[in-house]
């Protein structure tokens, strides 16, 4: 099928954002021609539900647009294997634009949201980052963006970078506290659940107060005592240290400021 | 005014604990007597919104049953004027009932959760953790912490204690993940708001898969350049401190156990 504006749009790659923009293209009428899996088998499966070719040659990818959703160490591999004349975007957060070999009629369409197949997602409000050496590549990826989400900008890979840096603390750390709690909770014998009007209120809290107002605890309050009770209930190493490199910096944060 | 099961209940402290108890009572038809704060004049102005009694001396309060909201470094003070003839019941989660001189018709009445002045929250969903040395007393409490709750529970103070360092992380160390992305934002002049539907999203997806499954990024993937770079990029000695300790952590949590 062909999209008025956008030509045939293929997605290599069907992982978790691979999977997810596919259901937020035909969410939102626009159409994906082609699709390529490693696994054929998968690729067919998936064309059982949405209208689109299972591609099992990368090189026979026969798209005017390529969005290349793979991880961040095979992108410059998948790119090279694919046809010289289409366009092609990657996903990524973290790859600049200048270490892909290949430097015309390419660019950056990062969506800055972790993906997981089970979750339904809001895609109107996840913000896209663009980027392209050429003008009329952006701004093709920003309109093409713009059919899913109501927060697409350019960014060039320098603050592509910086934002992903800031994700990872709000993602990836943010879950890791979330998994040591519930360690603890299975170490020390108590329902987990219980955790979990507390860790919504503690977002909530910062979204609408911001972090640094919301602070709380015994860190913020500079409660030695408890803070080493703290410390002997950690038996886990890592653990320990991830407390006392927070509760450091919580002190220097709040000593210094007030 | 009185309660038929619980008598005059006072409230001592009228910090965010005190203020959210005060309204979460009021809220479900049990009256509160008297209130009391080191400021007079806090105390009067609440009582023109609530049909309270603000007290001036601690020494004077006549009601039947105290509970003490100030913070944990004061409770045995305050505990300690209070009258003889009354019930009283703290509300930390921290402080171990033991150490607390006095040893009779005393208890804990914690709510785990994170309490601030603007925030509304559903209390029915709040847990409460009840202990007390008689089990008339620890009866009472869950009792009246039913009113409010469906979520009550028996905890002695050595859980209590290990729950509150799950609540640390889930919430003190949650937040400061959310303060350093703020503070990365404002670095390196990007808009803060678009790391919200990411950081909504990391916490829906932990509750829904549980955060071992959820974990995702570069120290999970172990991309070892992305990292260094990462690190190059945090030019604040604590923040870069917690980077290295949380991947150290990550990296073992996925190298051990897959």
């Amino acid at each position: 099928m062909d999209n008025v504006e956008f030509g045939r749009i293929a997605i290599i790659g069907m992982g978790n954002v691979g999977k997810h923009l596919l259901t937020a293209f035909t969410q939102n009428n626009i159409s994906v021609a082609e699709i390529y899996t490693r696994d054929y088998n998968e690729s067919k499966s998936i064309s059982e539900y949405f209208p689109v070719t299972p591609v099992k040659e990368i090189a026979t990818i026969s798209a005017d647009l390529c969005i290349v959703c793979v991880s961040d160490r095979a992108i410059n591999d998948v790119i090279n294997q694919l046809p010289r004349a289409a366009k092609i975007a990657y996903t990524s957060g973290s790859v600049e634009l200048d270490i892909i070999d290949r430097k015309e009629q390419i660019g950056v369409f990062y969506p800055l949201q972790t993906f997981s197949k089970e979750m339904v997602l809001n895609y109107r409000e996840i913000p896209f980052f663009i980027e392209s050496y050429s003008p009329e590549i952006s701004l093709e990826l920003f309109q093409l963006a713009s059919k899913i989400s109501e927060q697409v900008h350019f960014s060039d890979s320098d603050l592509r970078k910086k934002m992903h840096l800031a994700a990872v603390f709000v993602n990836n750390f943010v879950n890791h506290q979330i998994y040591i709690a519930e360690q603890l909770s299975c170490q020390f014998a108590f329902d987990p659940e219980v955790l979990l009007p507390l860790l919504k209120e503690t977002v909530n809290k910062a979204i609408v107060n911001g972090a640094f107002l919301s602070q709380t605890g015994p860190a913020k309050r500079g409660e030695s005592l408890i803070i080493s009770q703290h410390e002997q209930l950690l038996d886990n190493d890592n653990f320990k240290a991830i407390y006392k490199a927070i509760t450091k910096s919580i002190i220097s944060t709040y000593h210094d400021k007030l």
